[in-house]
């Protein structure tokens, strides 16, 4: 195989391959497409893959990733600290943040609930929130995770921990997606979106 | 947007965004998934890019990718040197050694005359064609460039310049693919299939 022509290739498909949804074939043409590339550009790209992993890490407050020691939203005077978004992964706080409506702060947890994968509690970050929660005044927690078995289990369980502390824990709305056509819905949804009408 | 968080994060997802078939969402989620893999397993990544990047270079004899100065095709002495395969790209020539069957040897011309992409034929390793086959005895030339029109334009191309030096220049057969339906089949190749039969 031409592939096994060159050894280097190989190995950097390999690496593609890794990557979550490139297929061996995928990593083969990114690997034949890093070859067309210039070398600057090449070497910025294995630059930025070093980069990102060795400047980027936890916030200490909200856990969200960063390059500084907290991320720009709780350095933000601001922001609400009183009001925490529960997320599952830095991903929803950018789609909270695309909103431009919420004013509050967020606290990722890294992960979901999950024991048939092997993720107890304590390999998410709750303790971290308890903490957060104990140390400073919060007075509403917003659980945001998806409304999935594990998003709605680690929902359930965070906010089993918080209302002992007296916190008002609440959940983000299900119901109808805006543009969505009421006959493609789901039945769960629509079920949903019956039982938490609102008068207008 | 809590991509903006962590600036190293964005640049890593621009740098996959640039990748053939990757958008800014695939890329933003290889970029946090780069971010969950192991420091090691990150900057082996990395150095395997620069590594594909600096010692994979073109065969002196097939223009070939390969890490060596000839491929292992051309230094191969089994090979039937008389016959050149003529492909488009690297991974051509992966297809043909996966049939096990071709013995000749290969010519990767890097490209296909596409007028309109601005790729004339001395962009293509064209004269280095010419070059081998005026030095070394050349019997037959397979000009195996897809079906389509800049890979039927450059086999006629090529053909032109060949066929003076008294060389005997084949294109790939083309009809019904195998395991394909005749139902199923457009009307060019059916065309083909019909007007190239063979007594059985």
């Amino acid at each position: 195989m031409a592939e096994s022509n060159a050894l280097p290739l190989v190995e950097l498909a390999e690496h593609f391959a890794k990557l979550p949804g490139i297929g061996m074939k995928t990593a083969q043409r990114l690997a034949y497409f890093v070859m067309s590339m210039t070398e600057a550009d090449a070497k910025a790209f294995a630059e930025a893959i070093v980069k990102a992993h060795t400047t980027v890490h936890c916030c200490k407050i909200c856990q969200n990733l960063t390059d500084k020691e907290l991320c720009p939203i709780c350095n933000d005077d601001r922001r609400d600290s009183e009001t925490i978004c529960v997320v599952e992964n830095p991903k929803d706080v950018s789609a909270f943040e695309r909103t431009r409506e919420y004013k509050g702060v967020y606290h990722v947890l890294h992960g979901l609930i999950s024991p048939i994968d092997n993720v107890t509690p304590d390999k998410l970050r709750i303790k971290e929130l308890l903490q957060r929660v104990n140390n400073s005044e919060v007075k509403e927690v917003i659980m945001a995770t998806n409304p999935t078995v594990e998003g709605e289990a680690t929902a359930m369980y965070i906010s089993k921990l918080l209302k002992p502390l007296g916190i008002k824990v609440t959940r983000l709305a299900f119901g109808l997606p805006i543009g969505g056509i009421l006959e493609y819905a789901d039945e769960v949804t629509l079920f949903k979106a019956l039982e938490n009408r609102n008068e207008i």
